[in-house]
């Protein structure tokens, strides 16, 4: 099983995501991690933003390819040669939209299969928007995102407040 | 039991939603399909077009009456003379949802009661929300809506992508 | 929709149930509260004891019929001439548990329909289990049950303890 | 123990919050009611007379402090020296929810404890959400609410509507 | 990825379990269908039984073999060499049941991953429990499991019952 | 806010336990850890076992009570002379049941008030059933339970097999 596909928005990439990455190389040969690009919603990073901090935190990981994407995510996947889509779990709500896109998906394009990993309990809080909401008010997110990332938000949101 | 209430937003109407009414059928007189008129949100298809085309749908079942409605639905079940309000359920989320809804309608409107189906796991999957996402990027969405819904789908969003 | 009917262990019937019944007649012209038997189980109440209770509650009620029944719900529910199975829905847990019998229910019999009641929230925290659990150790279930069951409680179970 | 702080956008306050703080009181010598500013959203009532409803409805309570706050809760608790959250938990989403806060400040600020109480199941069904809703539609919400509540949602939607 | 581990009691296998061990060899060289030998527990069909049934349902299918097992499952997919476990999802209880063993094996033995397949919707309701229960009292099995299962039923049960 | 009491079956105390017994010595003065004995239930270790145990484990703990109670936990925590139950939330499963048993606690006795703990994510998994399941396996429990539980586990079950 050569090469599956890992697709979200990545604004910004977490620890979470990382672990799914990171687990996902043990069982895959090659894991494309595939920005959506939604015309619909106004991301915190651009695409290119988000191209550029993925290529530079996967730089050393030649099984890792880095790809943005539009349009539906079974498309792509066949596009790029993957009959497989990795998605992390993490709690019950999560789990009753993916199981109605695994569905959705199954039906549009019978081949492709979804795999799903648990997030390690370690990342069970951290999320994309969380992480955000946290650097925005000046609390400490080194724990939870890679340095890279930690950076950029510290850029855009100023330094941790006096508080931290 | 003559006579119950089926509201939603219809935007579109899908075959979940057919499959309630079907079922409804077996079990009332007579169903009428009150289309949600909410000023806060942009439809897809105005309200005029969801009428239109759900009247098209039904225009021979004698036992289905489309209407439109604004305002609270169990003032719009009252005037209508009905006692029932009819729901579908598919999910966990939907169930918490309607739980509080169905409390707060008792609470309101002693004498309506709200009856439950549950969608049938053929279309556990299908949403409005996801038809009108698969159809925007030219995914096929023949096999989870009326004709007369794909046909106007195709329509707004164009014919499916050559990759279909 | 003359005829429904109500399955449950009833062991012992509860306030929650009978909320359940009273609303389903305001929808429906009569209703048979059927009372399961399960060889697998050792109930408190005897089938016996159970039938003869739910008469005496029902005695003044022409429109609710008791019945004991063993085997599926759907053929008792085909023999008694109902096309409905009415059932309360509580919590979650419930939710996913009726979900699956009303799939296999509608497998195995499709012209039978599962119509679905949210527990009205006051007694949301009352089941048999625990109204049985409460009484067991001298804790007061007059406001749980109806005056008959928290008679045959208190019988079996001796009366409140010195605290209450 | 001596205070705790409970947090919320108050928007406005309804009958389930006011069991919360009631409940809290009888655990905790003093309770910091803390309206949470959110610049990214609209609401019906401005901070100021949220502030304003709220220090009015706790004239007579000096045990209730009614404060406004943005940034981190944490942050906040901790500058008004308070080691303890207080949350209501109402549903299965809710708790989702709570629970990757709750890991989430406990990481950002390890000494500070959340605790979480039931929302009375008299209240399950009132949120601020559904409050607005039903009285914009001229719907009665008079036991949702405190009469404070009540009277200004009058004044900002007008009366009843005539079929209540 | 040559090898995966797919264990579960079998008692009997439905035709939800047909549906995940299928899609896993379109993604595995090779799928171990393990037994779980439970001592706690009386089954229907013997462990000797379900590991015959087992053999005669792959006999063609020389990529699937069924072994027996007691004892942790992360220690005999270590002693199969595999490093991969296959789980399927069904609902909201699975998953957080699914949950918990997922972190509990990745504490015992990390290099184990555990990867979850979505049950089709067509299976959703299917459950050996349910099956059983069905079979039991006369109800029609066939779609539910596969043929040699049914007829097993039929054997243990009797035939159905002349209301089928 | 002096006294809490903390209940449970402890069969055995894990670390999820000892975590949540931690926190709850930050917010009150004293806590009873309060050992359900539940005759219908056959223990791994008996009430006399877990009561020495609980005695030993927190010898140098004055502020933790250990006591074992049966009936009402609500008629036990009066007669402590506590008005608050504390309780661990970890799944939503978790959440049903004791939000069912807090409104109903709520019920039998006005005064008494559960607070519950979210227990920490890196106890997620960690539960008695689990924890039994895996020593009585051979697997490695050090991690996941006091020292005094792994050691008397060891004698139960004999020591971890050759693969750990």
């Amino acid at each position: 099983m050569p090469l599956a596909v890992y697709a979200g928005s990545f604004d910004p990439i977490t620890n979470g995501h990382m672990d799914i990455i990171r687990r996902s190389l043990e069982v895959f040969d090659e894991v494309i991690v595939a920005i959506a690009v939604n015309e619909a919603k106004v991301p915190l990073f651009s695409t290119e933003e988000r191209l550029e901090l993925l290529k530079e935190i996967f730089k050393d990981e030649p099984r890792v390819r880095v790809e943005e994407f539009s349009g539906l995510l079974v498309d792509f996947a066949r596009k790029m040669g993957s009959k497989v889509l990795v998605r992390g779990l993490r709690a019950v709500s999560d789990f009753e939209y993916e199981f109605q896109m695994a569905q959705m998906n199954q039906k549009l394009f019978p081949e492709i299969e979804t795999l799903f990993l648990m997030t390690c309990q370690q990342y069970f809080y951290v999320s994309s928007r969380v992480v955000k909401e946290v650097a925005r008010f000046g609390g400490n997110v080194q724990d939870l995102v890679p340095p890279q990332v930690s950076a950029l938000l510290l850029h855009k949101f100023g330094g941790p407040n006096e508080l931290r």
